[in-house]
């Protein structure tokens, strides 16, 4: 991954700064993960101790879209990694008094690590987050036999927890209605119906359901193994379809906006004037109970949901939400900035794009957060290469097709390069100022798309010149 | 106190054991308060070691009303010691990030030492409950020395702290809310605008401003003082009663109720047919995100309100409530029986009355809740006492005259006798088969109410003879 001066004379200084710290970024994540064969990555990576070398959702949503698309193998090491938990997380479940699988929100050997629920064990969304990983992980690589042999049963265990938490609920026109949980942003903790969660249980209740009726109808000798080791029942998966039909999501009319748990409006409004500067992050200088009776978000969540399920989001419903939840998000959390930074690139403001972006990028270079010498925050550093791919580049990875809506680098008169692994393949992208350059350097053909239009590059036409429209 | 049969031959026996019963309660709560000097009474009283001698709003809620009726100066004991504990309560509002003053959920020097905060210090009706036993004693005693020097300070602070936690919320049409907190009912944690918080809390904003407002016009010298010390502004009192006459109390037109809190019925419902009998106490069997998810309850809380605020509900109001309420109530606490058989008594329930009640009443003796090795329940001994007068003796102190409504003795055949301290004169009331006597014991005049008829007791005629209509 590249950033080039065009211009040498202006800007250049800061350019070549910005590409040492993309390497920065790059280094620590491959440090933490090449040999990450029978563990997960730890949330500071291989760079210090806090959080107890963890395991979080980290990996799954922030790191695994750098492995998948740049070093697949690892991104597979990972998800064996969760499959090999599934023991520990149907005891987990069961502790719980659910049906299936419940995967750790902390973890360090598979079982739940975390000492607190409200910001922790409540979010269930992790379970989600990994079947997500897993379906991207599966499209961009086209590895059908992991998700035959391992992904299905986590499938299965996960549709099942998602179908026992949730219930259709009466004062919600029968929707189907998951409540007592925590999103991703941890200054609203154990709400009912976060659209985040409910969002992201709905793709991975669709994705069961898809894989398990594929399977069934391509590979009977696999759907029966799968069908005998789970111990599961025809009618199982017309539940999970059912549930995702009618899955509820908060929505505010006047607003036009997507609420981040049906009771988000109903808290009283932070009073971010009377907050002084040195008092974030709000949680080391306010009582939980304090901050979570406001209505004042931590990191993005709203927002994240729109970053991983983009094609569920207009143009104009994305710069809504994203105009609404921007001014209430602290960005206390080191997870926040790159996605932040994604959705302001996406709705074309790259004043925003760009600061936030830098943020993420500094994270641990500059101190943004002050604790690096807890060790660095690994999650952002993949954010950072999702800021440069799916921000900048517009990269878009929704329902099986890699496109592109190139945006323009992150610097004034600077070109953006990186490499995408697809099936196999290699192409790498180069966005210069005003066009941008496809070409396929390993593999036989890829279909792509860059704004409205088809792509087909071949080993004997393996270049696309484009303008860059800059919408 | 004392419960006799009439016709011996038939169910003396029993009528003896609760006779009994009822002694081992008085003797305890004399035993646990008796020397409370510089101490409040300990959750188990001086009998065991659970809860680690303890204080909580058993004190003011369960006990201080028999200490107000009959031992009033222990009762001003144990209102003297929360006002020692008003540096602490003060201190701990500001660690919270609040004004005024917060009284700890659960403590033995004044200092908050609830280790955790959502069945423990997310109970702010703490503050109200005391306010509440402050405004019984000085309305039964007439102490209002009492309540000039030591009460009207504690009015001020946490009538204080209502206001700064609550808010005019735009989504409740602008009326005051007050969001985070956790109700009498352990089962539902954190949530938004429980109706006991709310009106309890209306109940101290009201009295608080009453009592400054005397204050001012009666005692001058007084209220200056007070001002001094508290820094009280003029203006506070105004939005005392603002947010007192615009307090939110949830409530669902369907069923004609008041909601325990706004989202109670967004709740699955919990699954009582497929709880077996020793899954409960809930709380030791399901996890507490399980629970607090489902609409089930541990212990009285719209049911208590409908006691302590007796006279804002209608006899039919009443009775609707209780009947959507218990149902959902599993009485895993033992402060519930007793709130129950009051309300059972009150709503002519005398079959729900009894068998409450004698829960209450042989929780310990007959070792109900399986825990009486670690210590006796004094809550509910308490409760037992408030069950026999406020329930099957249908008496009512709202609004400064003592005034009953009879019903029956616990047992058929059985007539039930107790005494009433009342302003320094004492009255006995013994409800027989078919008439109750009132008698003014000690004390020159008292002025009751018996059902709707206003009765003059003086020395010369200090006997009333009435008919109970047993409605």
């Amino acid at each position: 991954m590249r950033i080039k001066d065009v211009r040498e004379d202006r800007t250049k200084r800061s350019t070549v700064e910005i590409q040492q710290a993309i390497r920065f970024n790059l280094f620590h994540m491959l440090q933490a993960s090449a040999r990450a064969e029978d563990t997960g990555v730890p949330a500071k990576g291989l760079t210090g101790k806090a959080y107890e070398g963890h395991y979080f959702w980290d990996t799954e949503i922030y790191l695994l879209p750098f492995l998948t698309y740049t070093s697949p193998r690892i991104a597979r090491n990972l998800l064996i990694f969760r499959y090999n938990m599934l023991p520990q997380a149907r005891a987990r479940a069961k502790q719980l008094g659910h049906r299936g699988a419940m995967f750790p929100w902390r973890t360090i050997n598979g079982e739940e690590a975390s000492a607190y629920y409200a910001a922790g064990t409540a979010q269930y969304h992790i379970n989600a987050d990994i079947m997500y990983a897993l379906r991207k992980y599966v499209q961009a690589t086209g590895d059908e036999s992991f998700l035959r042999d391992c992904g299905a049963e986590m499938l299965v265990e996960t549709a099942r927890l998602w179908l026992d938490l949730g219930f259709y609920s009466e004062t919600k026109g029968g929707k189907f209605c998951i409540n007592g949980v925590t999103g991703p942003d941890e200054y609203s903790a154990v709400v009912n119906n976060n659209a985040y969660t409910n969002l992201m249980a709905r793709e991975n209740l669709r994705y069961a359901a898809q894989t398990v009726k594929s399977l069934q109808s391509a590979e009977p000798g696999a759907y029966n193994a799968l069908a005998h080791k789970t111990a599961l029942e025809p009618s199982e998966v017309e539940r999970w379809i059912r549930a995702a039909e009618n899955m509820y999501v908060p929505h505010d009319e006047d607003r036009q906006i997507v609420l981040q748990d049906e009771s988000f409006l109903d808290r009283e409004p932070w009073e971010f004037k009377n907050t002084p500067p040195e008092h974030y992050p709000l949680l080391l200088f306010y009582h939980p109970l304090n901050v979570y009776r406001k209505r004042v978000i931590k990191q993005a969540d709203v927002v994240l949901a729109m970053f991983l399920l983009g094609d569920m989001f207009s143009p104009e419903a994305k710069k809504r939400n994203f105009y609404f939840y921007d001014p209430l998000t602290t960005g206390d959390s080191s997870l926040s900035s790159c996605v932040e930074a994604i959705i302001a690139a996406q709705v074309g403001d790259f004043e925003k794009a760009i600061r936030y972006g830098m943020a993420a990028l500094l994270m641990d270079l500059a101190d943004v957060g002050g604790n690096v010498k807890d060790g660095c925050h690994i999650a952002s550093m993949g954010g950072t290469w999702m800021t440069l791919t799916y921000g900048f580049g517009g990269m878009q990875d929704h329902g099986g097709t890699l496109s592109f809506w190139p945006r323009r680098a992150p610097e004034e008169n600077a070109i953006l390069r990186f490499p995408v692994t697809y099936r196999g393949q290699r192409l790498e992208v180069e966005i210069g100022l005003d066009k941008v350059e496809y070409a396929l350097c390993e593999g036989e053909s890829l279909l792509i798309r860059h704004e409205t239009e088809e792509l087909h590059l071949t080993r004997k036409n393996p270049v696309a010149v484009r303008p860059v429209s800059r919408r």
